[in-house]
């Protein structure tokens, strides 16, 4: 089965200017990724295995590792460089013997001209500060990063961060993308968001796209990344429904109203949002994984069969190991943007989340509608 | 939580120029659902409940049932009428006194200025010959009917062989419908797609409309009917993913697929069909039920698990105890427009469905992509 639709929604990118410059030694890209947790690893071996095949880029892909000391008395770096495998965050799988795992931060990102962002969000600032001004001039990132942090003014987008403190382009990376099912080439899709620079995201495609992983661009770096976080707030209400036994219908008609808000809170937010890009991996198909299994999902659904009588900080620490859910605080995050800027009613779905995971309303109230008949204009 | 939303995507209608004009006795509508199988059962308890409540309805909803003799010796029309309840299609709902079983097809029709039509599609054409030119000149009919035909040359919708037959105005209602959900009142939405006649529309949304049960209108039926048919060849697809037990990203990326194409096909067959339709219930939301529960994806995924070695008649028989399996005969249908036409190459998904379910491919076909790299444009 070809992907031959893609060309009719998400743009796919010409390999003219691209592949066909076969790429000298001096100008061949290089890639480094920041992060080698379970995602940043899978990203390390997607990658490594196009650095090889495909001219224009450097074979070694560099991967930052913060430093561990294993059980065995191992530095974890070590052990990747000696086995090619991430024995703590993806065991059994080879990342290629092309990825060359670095401790030191700096030293990882000197030479790259390709920087890959995938750790978590909270860690972000802080690797932007310590690499600014220690990179290349005509660097480009791109963030794997889900779950940026939405202020009272706005989101704040990890894209736009790294942009701000590194003074370079940032696309994005989104899609319905479990880890693990990626590892073992499990068939699957993604979507590269960027701004103008077409031939970097033309560049982002190329890096990524295997025939187990066909990545899509669209040029909506807001959409698709408040994709990759909204859809948690989701998450959380179809959680409620599964806790509450409601069936598929009550869920798919719960799931689609979430996916109306995001796509209408993101257009206020950024009138540039496009419609289309809700359509791609990052919108409906994340939406349906992440309300499938996932662990927003998974733990609403225990907060609603308990009543809301045990708070979500407990079942937190009870279910997740150690994990953060996400979902439950980007609501109220959520939240204060809309009662600041007197939205709440316009977004029904997204206010009762929240005022269901604080408490204030019995975890029903996510299917009590106050209508008695259809709305008018 | 308000459907605040519904009135940024699908219409909202205004309730001014129909419930404001209090109708006295002589102008009251009256409504016929034609059909009394489950989903028409519970479509005759929604409506019973809004014309008792709304004064521009007359308050008896007439049923037309295809008579039946039961194990007790008794006529399935008296039964219903002397309990208000379909004991052999719907057990244990209470329909509304107001519902009034008919048996005789032409005498249920006679005086109604609303049909309902919710039979299997295949007695449709037999039932639309039988009451031509029996019916109120001025009627306007819904089709609940899911299903329709899709000949060489195009789907022959059942919208338009009721306006044919009848020579009358016909809308549809397609969503994510479960009936037996929607009879104990889960909540759920559903889209009324209309032709020209807001006003028709509007009657039908506030006929329906119950806070469980969200209505919205959207002009654009050949869209709403479409999702209503296309949605089982996807169903068929994401159900050979469960048989292949490739996990929810997979399933995710599929469904995502199958709804492009659905939107695809349907704007290359109706250029008028628009893309916010498939963001109604009608569209994500019937999808995502169908594709987690259902018997086409139930069967799909045995005939995976089979390896494609047990045929899906051999299946069918054996799992649905004499229910019938649209999506596979909806693929075939499909396939030979796109064959006809020369879209094969643009619907990978559907003809992929049909490849398989025929034979002629293997189950896992379903996520072998040929592209080894980014397609050009």
């Amino acid at each position: 089965m070809a992907p031959a639709l893609e060309a009719q929604g998400g743009e796919t990118l010409s390999q003219n200017s691209f592949l066909n410059s076969v790429g000298d030694v001096t100008n061949r890209s290089k890639v480094t990724v920041i992060g080698s947790g379970n995602w940043g690893s899978v990203a390390s071996k997607l990658i490594a295995s196009n650095t090889l095949r495909l001219s224009n880029f450097h074979d070694e892909v560099r991967m930052w590792v913060y430093e561990e000391t294993l059980p065995s008395g191992e530095k974890l770096t070590d052990v990747i460089n000696q086995t090619n495998e991430n024995v703590k965050y993806l065991p059994g799988i080879k990342l290629g013997k092309n990825v060359v795992a670095d401790p030191d931060l700096e030293n990882a990102v000197r030479d790259a001209n390709m920087l890959v962002f995938v750790t978590p969000h909270q860690f972000m600032e802080g690797i932007c500060k310590r690499i600014a001004g220690k990179i290349r001039a005509d660097a480009e990132a791109i963030s794997l990063v889900k779950g940026m942090e939405v202020k009272m003014e706005g989101p704040c987008m990890i894209s736009t961060l790294i942009s701000h403190e590194l003074g370079i382009n940032c696309s994005v990376l989104m899609g319905a993308n479990i880890a693990n099912e990626i590892a073992v080439e499990k068939f699957s899709e993604a979507t590269v968001g960027y701004r103008q620079n077409r031939e970097a995201a033309e560049r982002w495609v190329h890096l990524f796209y295997t025939p187990y992983f066909i990545v899509t661009a669209v040029q909506d770096v807001e959409g698709v990344e408040l994709c990759g976080t909204l859809k948690n707030v989701v998450a959380i209400a179809a959680g409620f429904v599964d806790g509450l036994e409601m069936g598929n219908n009550t869920k798919a008609a719960i799931m689609r109203l979430g996916l109306r808000e995001m796509k209408a809170f993101s257009k206020l937010l950024f009138p540039s949002v496009k419609d289309s890009t809700f359509f791609e991996s990052c919108g409906v198909a994340d939406l349906i994984t992440t309300c499938l299994g996932g662990r927003n999902r998974k733990v609403a659904e225990a907060y609603a069969k308990n009543g809301g009588k045990r708070s979500f900080d407990e079942l937190e620490v009870e279910m997740l190991q150690g994990q953060k859910l996400q979902g439950v605080s980007t609501a109220r995050e959520v939240y204060e943007v809309l009662s600041h800027r007197g939205w709440l009613e316009l977004f029904p779905l997204f206010s009762t989340v929240h005022e269901i995971s604080s408490g204030l309303l019995p975890p029903s109230a996510i299917v009590e509608y106050s209508e008695k008949s259809p709305r008018s204009f």
